[in-house]
């Protein structure tokens, strides 16, 4: 989850995702980081770049390996790809050991691994946000007609309806929402580039494992990109302004709650340890938090693009600190917005009196 | 420019563009706000929301005004709005002061105005993109076989060519030029939602009148979007990742450019007051500093997500305070790129000795 | 730690700290919010404000309180305090049940407890620090002599020795630590507000019990801040000194550490899984990660200063967000920094020849 | 100001400030420059570095000296002191020459200068601060006692008086008026270091000279902080929390002014281009706006700690691009605040009815 603080009961999934938490955990990333080194090994027997029994041998041992007792070196070598591949060739002849891992580097594995679950939680996202959007249409067929006075500038403008409000909160999450195919694309690529990205292992066979692995795997090969972050940049981009688009929502429903507008009617609702007849709009206001912290922190994965020479340690982890953080606060927003347009029981002024502006 | 310090000629156009900050002065910004004001009296002209002579009464005042001595009161309103269509409707008949404006809002022209102007801007970044990447390719083609050591986590790695490199490079800015045509798209439509959003004036024409008005303007028309900004925090994305590409480049040259490293060799180059043998790749650390102010401005940029209700004065102004600086660091960055590549007069290892990593 | 990709084991401590973590862990905040009603209960119980037995029964429950199998409603309420308290009144006769928390609300006993945890907090990090300039003064004796080029603008500027460099490490290192009393007094102190802050129970005692609560927490009463996060924001802003401090040091580490400049020599060092022969210094690249983290993070921490009306959700989450985080990443910097001191065999130039700028 | 679109006339004053702007500008701080260069030929000659009648000529040339001719080479050079210091010393002798900047780098130059700006502007801030406090006493004495509904999560907690609210204005503003002093401190001490930083010419008398200079400026001598800009980042960060303590106003009066909560009365107020008879709370939402993209700024200045090696273009640009930004806006909020405050005819319910939290 997203701190410690957050992560460890206190704060129950008000800020984490136990869902998307388990797409970013040791296991899930290491099991795509073995679907990973079990393409490429596919590749390099496909491309008879190592010798059939070689491959079968290699595979075999892929398939032995066990993850749950796999424990990386990491605070020596910064990754847990070096000692991975050490504990996947542990015993072998040489051969089948050049069969694992052989033309590719420890960012091949990392890169193409945090793609495949970028897109697992991509998808995850977008179900729940077609969910979300399916509760608002049914709220607006239920409440649309409702009276709503308009407000701009946080002034009351005209009287309109809560068709007004609802249709802004549906275009603005279907937006994103209807970009999720190009982000999708955007980001299905292996990264293949071996040593120093210059994908050329095995040699003048190189083209064409990629392509093999890549197909394995579901992705595109298309060309290295070991030091353009732009496709994380732009995931993050994506969750940032889906976040954002529920922060609008939350920060709405937090307005209209308030005594004296009382435009929304909520079920439940937060209790108060001083206040036991309150109800907080709790959900509301932790997607404006979760929104605002998304935001800040799609300002640090930026800095990524600054990815000096043929690989930087230090930019790649600044998208390994930010974009699992994002991810996860994004499904925490969709959650609390479907469940936050679950308690909504009434939308628009109850009915006596109307605050036409004055 | 970007501030006071910077702006005022002590520090030259190292931070700021002075082609960009045109595009956003006062004088620029206002003509587009003028065009938008005219391509709507014309649309309601031309949907018979108001008489003929009305409109061409209309028309011919909004002809007659000089942006030039204009100044608005924008300490009173916020926005420059208000006092502009007072200023426009002055002396004139109720017939003729109605076919300015009327079914508008101040945000429906300022958005609008500010797409017109993004849209100028993107241009004039792309034409300099497009130089760069011109000049990447004439320094692959003079110096992409030169030796050059691929370095990877700061350790030399691998023996390469320059081509490795300067292709990294290359492809990075290549990926942001390309998505210049998918951002110019989403930005290009007009925002016409008059007061709170419905776009239903004039009753019964404002789809049509909306319609004539972005066609009149080269905008698409397209649904109200005054709630959602997504289209410029797009646009924000999209400066980002080039300006980020740029930093990558920067920060490259500047580590080529130590001694004991030796891989490029640049004419000209900054002084040191204390040290006048010295060069000093002042461009090349510009570029680094740019990219990240950008980055964290986008940041900044993003919480413009959580715009409540119908209109945010507080969510609306933190695209002003960011874009357009944004933007200029952009420009300036572009031009420290393609003035670096110019003085660069070798890339890799003049000669004698190679560092093999050891 | 700060994501479930870091936490999980596959990237060890390298950006996560168990120490610091635990701090903030659920157990141990629970703890301290244990520790603040503890003491309002004596406060009650001192000032008369509820009856000598109630408070010993009151006292009581407390210490029978199992909080291992406590799990809190929060979501429903947003923070877990309503359902600690009715648990721990859950079964008391209505007087000792109001010797417990009455007068007191849910931020009193959060923002408390956390004043406490971050204390702590502060503590072992400046426990860590005093470490850390140790083993600078111990580097300074041994290696300060040694020849180093100076550097300015990434280029070679004058001969000197590695006190320079090592003496600047120190002394911006040095002045955070000697920051930390100030830091820790600013932080030192209850909030005790109320309801809506204004310390106005049990009635005509709310000092008097306040001022005794936080004698026996060992903090300052002061006046209540429960909208005024500055204290929270500072602490933020000294950890992003720290870090940052520690960011220079790994900065230097990385460019010493290249081959050509060859100013440092280190023991260990990360591999590399397809050039073995590598020694990545990977802990400086971690630092350079961890201080642009905590730098960006700060920039969204004091957005919290934004604390609407009488107590704001959605501002107060954006603390949880961040400072644990930040506290982490800056526990992980200091253990990174003391670990590649450690690994420093060499600093300055082997011998035989100096690189006189030219 | 902040920016072309908001510098040029458009936006007036709403996101700028001419007072601080000028306090950056390139006259006020090549004054500040001029000064530094005064004060070190004053400590040249004042320890005997430099014969006494080159020190009276070189004091004469830069009496002479007409700032608003020169034109400096930035674009080359990067910063401006280079020319400064070839422009000071042209057509002079040998000796007078050599009493001109001899032992400072550009670096010192700047750095020195920027923080008697600094000292400046914080002086004005604080002054500007101290009649926003006095109006908030003011606001208090006159409608403290009125009724206004404690709201506590955006809901109706306990009805209270206005002192609540006002109060914690009060406090969070005065809390960082009262740390003026120790900012100003931390701040006032010269950056005298040499090419390198070693302080060490003129040789033996480096010392010395640096008090003297320090002496003659008002500043404390201190040790070299040329690479620890913690100095810098501090003083953004009051910036941060200054500013932020008016935004929880900004935000406090937008929400008062609503219709239906009703807590405010304000004069004036914006107009609407569409409906004019509309009252937004402009100068509220312009502070929050301004203490978001503060907050943000900080996020990128605290980057500026990673200045590698003896001085980094890089990082030290990064101060440039924000600070004298944090300054503007900070310096436009308390003008907006003290507007806003004298704009405030009513604080609290106008009477009939009372929102009791139901």
């Amino acid at each position: 989850m997203t701190s410690a603080l957050l992560t460890s009961g206190l704060f129950g999934q008000a800020y984490g995702d136990a869902e998307i938490a388990r797409a970013y955990s040791a296991l899930s990333v290491l099991g795509r980081m073995l679907d990973v080194e079990r393409a490429w090994t596919a590749a390099l027997t496909a491309t008879d770049a190592v010798a059939a029994e070689d491959g079968a041998a290699a595979r075999a041992a892929l398939a032995r390996f066990d993850p749950v007792r796999f424990e990386p070196d990491t605070d020596r070598d910064g990754v847990p790809v070096p000692s991975l591949v050490a504990a996947l060739r542990a015993g072998l002849a040489p051969g089948p050991a050049a069969a694992i891992h052989s033309g590719l580097t420890s960012q091949d594995v990392i890169d193409t691994a945090l793609v495949l679950v970028s897109l697992e939680v991509l998808d995850l996202l977008a179900t729940r946000t077609g969910r979300v959007l399916a509760a608002l249409a049914d709220l607006t067929r239920r409440h649309g007609d409702a009276a709503l006075m308009a407000r701009t500038r946080m002034q009351a403008a005209r009287p309109a309806t809560a068709a007004l409000r609802l249709g802004a909160w549906e275009r603005g999450l279907r937006a994103q929402h209807d970009r999720r195919a190009a982000v999708r694309s955007e980001l299905a690529q292996v990264q293949i580039g071996g040593a120093v990205g210059l994908r050329d292992a095995p040699e003048g066979r190189a083209e064409a494992a990629a392509a093999h692995a890549a197909a394995a795997l579901g992705l595109r090969a298309g060309p290295v990109w070991h030091t353009d972050r732009a496709p994380f940049v732009a995931f993050g981009h994506w969750l940032t302004l889906l976040c954002g688009a529920l922060g609008k929502l939350g920060q709405d429903v937090a307005l209209m709650a308030q005594q004296g507008v009382d435009e929304i009617a909520l079920a439940g609702g937060g209790g108060s340890s001083a206040m036991p007849h309150k109800r907080n709009p709790v959900r509301a206001e932790a997607l404006v938090a979760l929104a605002r912290h998304v935001a800040g922190l799609q300002g640090t994965l930026a800095q990524a693009m600054l990815h000096e020479q043929e690989r930087s340690g230090a930019a790649w982890a600044l998208e390994w600190l930010t974009l699992p953080v994002m991810a996860e606060c994004t499904g925490a927003a969709l959650t609390h917005a479907e469940a936050l347009l679950g308690q909504i029981t009434r939308v628009g002024r109850s009915g006596e009196r109307d605050h036409r502006s004055g």
